[in-house]
């Protein structure tokens, strides 16, 4: 991406909304990418990443409401650092994925478990509008190796991992996902969720916290 | 979408590149919607659409190369009928459906079957760079209730399928998708593919010729 212009212009970050940090092209996944996460859903750490997708249009930012669909019984949170791409990328080899990245930020990979379980496939479970939290920013100076990872529902801990757990790390996913197709300017990369992951309902407020980017908090309501 | 304004200049079409008759913010499909084709992978046919997205970055128009990837030993055709979505829509009933059509073209679902079967989820298997050939052009005066489906492999007759025997119509794809997330203009909704997939190689030229629309032919290539 081109570089930012500063006007010089601050404001107080309680008079202003932030929206979603980027509104992205497409929005990548990863299935699996923590051994305690895979097992607390009954399945086996994958042999090659897995991944999978989630439309634009499920993209919200920071205090957005996500909104539970009628038709499931069981919507979960799942907190995940989330990685913004700043170059076209093609066959990246793992070493030079960094120089890909634009930055950082936090992700909720809502789920309807129930759908996800029903269909097999992630995409309806996953790509409802709202489901894909980003924000509150793009941190672009970032060490992702080992950081905190974090979802409180009500101020309540609930997910509590460390991005050292993952099956593949960062290089590995951009490295892999680049192989199979093109990744452009403002694409994001989810890169998995830690064990923990548990139910939203109407009227719960859900909060992913990673160390060194900010939180993400957005209430969550039936429609 | 907004209305097309016409130059009056005229081309001959040999003399013209035909680009992807549109570039989408996503592309929806759905996986067996033809009982006869679920049977030949010794699928059940769903209860309710399958949906799946493809990624952007995998459109390529008429002539545009299919290019295999190296890590697969099996990749197929399956010929679609496509849909480009006009307007922005959200929980459209199934009897509105057709308000949200901007016209129709042929699509080839190309999928890497190995990859497929071995991770469950579609998304590496059908998202490729040039994995989603469309075109030649949009109809948009077309009944796509009843119209003959076909694959043609170097001429040779792989699928011939017929629209009536989709197991969830179009009004009905655009219902349910839209209840899921919101469609906006250029969307592109993949409808299916009947029987007789089937292995393209290097070298191969596959045809996807929909009645009423026109033919859709990509050369393949290994990499």
């Amino acid at each position: 991406m081109g570089p930012i212009e500063f006007t010089g212009d601050r404001f107080a970050i309680g008079d202003v909304r932030l929206l979603a940090p980027i509104l992205p092209s497409k929005v990548l996944a990863v299935g699996r990418n923590y051994a305690e996460h895979a097992a607390e859903l009954g399945n086996e750490v994958p042999v090659r990443p897995l991944i999978f997708l989630k439309p634009s249009t499920s993209v919200i930012g920071t205090h957005d409401v996500i909104r539970l669909p009628a038709d499931s019984e069981r919507v979960e949170h799942e907190a995940e650092l989330a990685l913004v791409v700043g170059k076209v990328a093609k066959d990246v080899p793992r070493e030079r994925a960094h120089e890909v990245i634009f930055g950082y930020t936090c992700a909720n990979d809502v789920t309807a478990r129930d759908q996800q379980r029903a269909d097999g496939q992630f995409t309806r479970a996953k790509g409802y509008d709202s489901f894909c939290p980003i924000g509150p920013w793009i941190e672009t100076t970032f060490d992702p190796s080992a950081v905190r990872v974090q979802a409180l529902v009500n101020g309540q801990p609930k997910q509590d991992g460390n991005t050292r757990d993952m099956v593949f790390d960062i290089a590995t996913l951009v490295s892999f996902m680049s192989h199979v197709m093109t990744l452009v300017p403002g694409d994001v990369i989810l890169t998995g969720t830690p064990e923990g992951v548990g139910p939203i309902v109407d009227g719960d407020t859900v909060t992913i916290a990673i160390e060194g980017i900010g939180e993400l908090t957005n209430p969550v309501r039936s429609r």
